[in-house]
């Protein structure tokens, strides 16, 4: 059932015993709002647990209250309600689902939602979860600390790509300027989110090497970076940010991250200026937005490189017809 | 004289034929502020010149309003005012100041403001130029277009390393906030600003290969990253953002970036996280701030790095005496 954000802070009220949680593979968004919502309800005297069928990344230790995330019980527990963050789809939250008897409460901007939840409150036009949770607070009159502030304004930032993707709203902005006045550091933060191990700055240069530029007549430039398996393995599968290298190359139009899981497995990212495509990675049987998607093509990554070109091609080809 | 943002206004409104510069290796501030305060001007109908002892770079030639920017004439004009933006002293306006013969309004954020101008409004509260343009613009009550918004969302952003930096204040956010609702969109600036030479990504290994990192008791460790003059030459000297390799490696406390200009001239830029490296440069007859300072020091690239080393150390030992 679709219900209102006055409803979902009545739901939050009733409840005394909570247990909130939040998508696997988290991100800052995930964790920032799970955090800032944690702080909040355990200030109302309430019994809250925060439970997360995955590990916290090294580059969100930072945040306050990680130490308060808790491994799943052995046994399934009973609370008054679950509520899940910024998770989309039920599958999202691992094994969290079976080991917690509840009605789900579900906070979440994602407009791809399934609507899994006993009840969801769905903003699709907020930059973030944490666009959300600050106008529930809001809402209930909180006083914001700078724990709370340090949380939401990670979680906004991180999902608006630090104000410099198209979510980056007038509201996004506005909410990340009352955070800094609630306390939070946009530089220290800036700095825990920036900090890389060692060994991603000392495999970058054995990255770029693969650099690979293609003209193609009807899109431009298409550029590919191929990260190999020994690579992919020293960077523990984080990736983060490789893909601006080919996509801020002056002229390329499409910039393509070639993970190469093994020899017949590739996972391929996607970045464009104006193409859609999300078209390529269906294509595949991926998806996603039309400036940013994603799909895996099995095969030998030079082939894969070819079936991509020949896909973008054929796709440009049928739109100048239709045109 | 340093006078108000309302004598300032009126200092505008008076003038007819103005010339507006900004200082030389203009940034986005700079020229964001220009071309703002550019098409406010023409739009009440009054006789404005843009002129600038310098070229604009590639990265900023986005900007609306670029194009009208001149070079200097050939011999000395005379206006009723020249608006200089966002320079700190006026050597930094190259000859403009010989070329126009017109009384100086300086409109500057710069704490180290030399006071040279006849008339000038100084906010060093200010994240920005940008900002006090803007505050400009709504005591004028002008009707900011999508061309103004753009210019002063880049002189904004830029300036305060898109929110990342410690001058990222809830004003410079809420002023980026507003601009966004003028038509400014962030992602496209963000998209032209990031936009690299393919040389810039070719050279990169070769830069990264030269990581050299040392650790000191006193401080913690120090990464050194070099660029030779033959990079630098493929670089067209442009090193923006390389600082943060060796800045954003965990347990890194000092980053250092080392520009060879020849075999006996090393530029210096240093950043910090904790340690107050503006004293690491005064020793070398630099200067900056606590966490972010320069130099040049003569002497082989090797020799500099031992200079360095034992200059930290030295300044390290005397706060343990002092402590």
């Amino acid at each position: 059932m679709e219900i209102s954000l006055a409803v979902s802070a009545q739901l939050l009220r009733k409840a005394f015993n909570i247990v909130l949680t939040t998508h696997i593979h988290p991100d800052g968004d995930a964790l920032g709002s799970l955090l800032a919502l944690y702080f909040y309800l355990v200030s109302t005297g309430k019994c809250i647990r925060l439970l997360l069928d995955d590990d916290i990344p090294a580059s969100l230790a930072f945040l306050p209250g990680t130490e308060e995330i808790q491994k799943l019980p052995e046994t399934p527990e009973t609370a008054d309600l679950l509520v899940v963050l910024d998770a989309s789809d039920a599958e999202r939250i691992g094994k969290v689902k079976h080991m917690v008897k509840a009605p789900i409460l579900n906070i979440d901007h994602h407009i791809s939602n399934t609507k899994y939840a006993d009840y969801l409150y769905l903003d699709s036009a907020a930059a973030a979860t944490g666009e959300i949770i600050m106008q529930l607070l809001e809402l209930e009159k909180a006083s914001i600390t700078k724990e709370m502030a340090t949380c939401l304004f990670t979680a906004i930032a991180t999902d608006c790509g630090f104000f410099r993707y198209a979510n980056t709203s007038p509201n996004a902005l506005r909410y990340a300027a009352d955070l800094v006045e609630y306390g939070a550091k946009p530089s220290k933060i800036a700095e825990c989110l920036d900090t890389r191990p060692l060994a991603a700055i000392k495999v970058l240069p054995k990255i770029l090497e693969t650099l690979e530029i293609r003209e193609l007549s009807a899109t431009g430039q298409v550029a590919f970076l191929t990260v190999m398996p020994s690579l992919l393995q020293e960077l523990n599968d984080d990736t983060e940010g490789l893909i601006n290298y080919p996509r801020n190359i002056a002229g390329v139009e499409i910039a393509v991250l070639l993970k190469v899981v093994n020899d017949n497995v590739i996972r391929v990212s996607l970045r464009s200026k104006i193409t859609d495509v999300s078209r390529v990675a269906l294509t595949f049987g991926g998806g996603g937005h039309a400036r940013a998607a994603g799909c895996t093509i099995n095969g030998p990554v030079d082939l894969v490189k070819d079936q991509l070109i020949s896909a973008i091609e054929k796709l440009s080809k049928n739109d100048g017809r239709s045109g």
